[in-house]
């Protein structure tokens, strides 16, 4: 690589694409479907039914306290899978480079793209690179899409949520939106506030084999609110959930309230909201928080059929308020 | 919707996101695997391989004479699919949004989006939807992840390349990147340049149909040097192309001599390097051109063993020049 940052070149499809695809890419992601850089990957599904998700990542800073770009976006395609009770198979990787770009910085996030595949036991089987003009990207955007399948192990959920069911929540809210609005505006923090950001595969592997789980989600942008309430209005059911079973560290709950913000719409990139069948509420819940991405796990409320196509939280103080959605721009590029 | 523009708070998850989704995207894609909006689509594939084929479209500007990004985004990856030899059969869309950008802009290109598909034979089965702030996209980006299958009639082709193949080159070169380059900088033009942009899977299967078509490639980004070149490289054969074979419409030409660009070297979105059996190059040719997509269809040239690993242009005036593949940014954001 001649020089030390993305130019224009790198996107023009000749040498330089080849090269830095070779030396930034390949060597990195060690997929033996990518390496013959056809203009397709060839990949194998079991017959039948498969699960697939797309989603763009556009976070700024793309760097962040417990994360960056790259890991954020392998996690938020594996999740968006394993929350459906498809065992994440294959991503697709497309990177959108701003000019001027370092390399250092490209191998760091693809560094972590690596990992975090690893980690997930997914493999990068197809990807794309484009540059755009300085100014117009921000650093980097990067697409993630992911194949899903279904397995003896890996059965799909066995809906629908019914009101006698249980909600778990698996994880504290809110650290994922407040670590990255803290890293954007430089706030000064008194403890550590650091992006949940996790695959939670295993986690839900782990959940599944324990009871039934009937219906999932993860609590990304919108944060639990919005998990909750798209519960509410697709099955038309209420959702009660109990405000002092919900997990919120310090630092976060600190941070929201400096700005202003409603912990339940912030977004989190390691919490799923699950509707577990009362009976195997508990043995699920064990089972969540022996792992180590559910050791906050708790059981937050539950279904009933009051208010169907409501949320509303208990609150500590005894009282009852209606959650609704996120109505504005309160979290913008948290993901 | 209550503003004629996009805002950060429809990429915030909340009732904005899920307003645009409903108002803007669901009722123009009309797809029932996308209605649910779940955290992944989930679609049957038949059992065995699959093609998987990603790209994120950058264009600049987003609208050019022949089409706009939506179609571009469709074409491309359907076409990415097509020369493997898979039957194109899901698309995911990712949408990078820029605040300001108008919704009457975006449902021109979501109705692009939608009209491709349709003609192409695919399906958007699932989506994602961010905004980013003012001056950070450039209007829009867009992914489109897509899945192609093999069956019956879409056989994986029966590769390698053989020294005896015959090579077709399917349309006029450089139409696509020249139309787009004379939107940008606003060319006085004697003539009308317009994008070859196309889906070309049902040219790939009238050809494939006609004889035995051993390995395709579609002459985007780098153009038919690149093809080529790789072509040459992965397989270690020659290749040879005849200049005076290859079609290149006279307001292609003129662009190109202004701004000083090879021919060559620019992007297509609607033309395919065939290597064909030697014996099928005469049927294939005739049920290319009686294709719309492939009127301008040519024997443009063959495999040797003479000079392996590398491209050689028998030129209209007798010589035998080179062709290297592109080295610079001649033309960046072309797609």
């Amino acid at each position: 690589m001649s020089g030390k940052i993305i130019t224009l070149a790198h996107g023009g499809g000749g040498i330089a694409s080849r090269r830095l695809l070779r030396e930034h890419l390949l060597n990195r992601l060690d997929s033996e479907v990518l390496k013959p850089l056809y203009d397709s990957a060839l990949v194998d599904v079991p017959s039948g039914r498969v699960a697939l998700t797309t989603d763009s990542y556009v976070v700024k800073p793309w760097r962040f306290p417990g994360g960056n770009i790259g890991k954020l976006a392998v996690c938020g395609t594996v999740n968006d899978l394993a929350v459906m009770g498809a065992r994440p198979l294959y991503l697709t990787l497309g990177l959108i480079l701003e000019e001027g770009l370092t390399l250092v910085d490209l191998d760091e996030v693809i560094g972590a793209v690596a990992e975090t595949s690893k980690n997930a036991g997914v493999e990068v089987v197809a990807g794309d690179t484009k540059v755009v003009n300085r100014g117009d990207a921000d650093g980097l955007f990067i697409n993630t899409t992911g194949i899903g399948v279904f397995d003896v192990a890996h059965p799909p959920l066995a809906g629908p949520p019914r009101t006698s069911d249980a909600l778990i929540v698996t994880g504290a809210l809110g650290d994922h939106g407040l670590a990255v609005m803290s890293a954007r505006e430089s706030l000064p923090l008194k403890s550590p506030l650091v992006s949940d950001c996790a695959p939670l595969n295993g986690l839900v592997d782990t959940m599944r084999s324990a009871g039934e789980v009937r219906w999932m989600r993860d609590c990304t942008r919108g944060g639990l609110a919005s998990a909750a309430n798209e519960l509410a209005a697709d099955y038309g059911v209420g959702v009660r959930l109990v405000e002092e079973k919900l997990v919120v560290h310090d630092a976060a709950a600190a941070v929201a309230e400096l700005l202003g913000l409603d912990i339940l719409h912030v977004a989190n990139e390691g919490v799923i909201l699950a509707v577990v069948a009362g009976k195997d509420a508990g043995n699920v819940l064990e089972a969540a928080r022996l792992h180590a991405y559910g050791a906050e796990a708790a059981l937050a409320g539950g279904l009933t059929s009051d208010h169907p196509g409501r949320v509303v939280l208990e609150t500590v103080i005894g009282g009852e308020r209606i959650v609704d959605m996120l109505t504005g721009e309160q979290l913008p590029r948290i993901c």
